[in-house]
């Protein structure tokens, strides 16, 4: 749109369905939801769709992040560290809501990206 | 702006200042708060918004939708594919917050049109 | 971004470190939160972080604001007037969220400006 | 313990491990989640729990319901009403709280029993 | 039961119906809800319930407090300070839950009290 | 009261005031909230307040959970079955809520215990 790419909300869900980040640590099948792991592969999941239209997450301009709770965040902004950097990288806001769309999500992402027409 | 339109978050409110999707179910006065209508009407007003701009709903090329609580999310969805296709609309973030502006709203939608000026 | 300025989601945090709208109000250092206080603290930072990139809080097009309580939102919505008319100010989406980044934020507050370069 | 008798925290768990009132209402396995269906099965099991020790839920003096959502509470309340009247049954407590141990419930409830010993 | 007495989770809502607690505070019907005046209500109406069967606010052995809102626990803890003794009175357990059943509700209160008889 | 023991909901606070399980991560100050050590030491607290009337936690009957994140689940029943075995141990209700009094808490814990008194 003009030069502005939307990405709707997006999740650690792989392409097969199942969800990066859900770690069964017993034998009743209680789950640790690794908050670190599933930012990784959010981010990694906004950098294969923005390649779909010829951008990458090195376009990406503004980003809200929405975690489940704000426990989260040590582990979430490690890995948002890997992609970009504090001082150049994108505008971003964080904030913990109530439920994400599968119980077993603890982050979700919203980017813009920027890419001029030539 | 530039070609883009922002319309403020919107809600089931109608122009008589009720609220549509509050059915009362009892005597008591008891509420069933119902997210397929009120979503209904959300974009009903959106798309009411925006022709007061010489735009209309169809021109929504991205859209951010709270909920209050995840299990509305069927409803939602439902009266959501009235307006939009899952293929060819805009993108999209569903999220449950903690509290809408007023208690009866359960669904809250802001959208960004895109629309070329001539 | 084209004529776009996106700002990071901006809190009541002083630029020492410190945060406005947070009343310790006895001896045992309970604390009273307040969204008055706050939300004009947050609207004179955007200001400021505007006036960096030679725009101001007058180019601000779209808000969206999240508050953490609903209770909250007589005071958020006097501080806001007194930064934006209703009638020809941006638009704006206010939620409550289930927390922000620090436990004393009562809101915290992301906005779009726009600003055509010359 | 005296003449009390406590019951654990009870949801609409069957003992085949699967959950009462969760319905799949399209073929992408969206889930509607029913309160009233719920409730009617937890109140069954803490029946079922508590003629293992002779007693029976004719013997509730005090009720600790929880919910995750208060547009959950006409369901509730009906299921409730076929156990205990409103006059002569149990003192009540009903809150919505953030989460219960199994995304798929959405109703708790915690009893205490007086049957005096012979 | 035995020579405990339970009573009902009670909130702030008069024997009219109306809620305490509430005040209109601007021509467009905002309101600002009290947890001091609330808390007070409360604590007035359980001792009212109390002296109903022979006991008093005075018998109450066990508090559980539920607020909507952690910033509220100061206006909250002053009114409770009016009842209760911080060295004598009964033990007490507060948390913040997601909703009480009617949304002008900050504070529901459940006590269990004990009086011998004779 | 009578041979019930009721006991105030207990945090992982310690004497000096400080509270257990809050461990700061990095130079910037970010916390982890460790809900293994907090309920470590909140049963731990518990036991010791027992111990001040001549019970201990060997006595306690009926345990009310209040967490503030499902996900920290596997940590609190870890430290929980130190204390408690399934088969004989007490009732036990565990709910996540929205807040506890302290923003670094992610576990509180209410109990009764009995004791026979001769």
């Amino acid at each position: 749109m003009g030069d502005f790419i939307f990405v709707s909300g997006t999740s650690s869900r792989r392409s097969d369905n199942s969800i990066a980040g859900v770690d069964i640590i017993d034998e009743m099948g209680t789950k640790r939801l690794n908050a670190e792991t599933q930012t990784r592969e959010v981010l990694n999941n906004i950098d294969k769709t923005l390649k779909t239209v010829g951008a990458s997450i090195k376009d990406v301009v503004d980003v809200s992040s929405f975690l489940v709770n704000m426990n989260d965040f040590a582990g979430y902004n490690k890995a948002y560290a890997e992609f970009f950097d504090k001082e150049t990288g994108p505008t971003r806001t964080t904030v913990a809501v109530h439920q994400l769309p599968h119980p077993d999500l603890v982050v979700e992402i919203k980017v813009t990206a920027y890419k001029k027409n030539d």
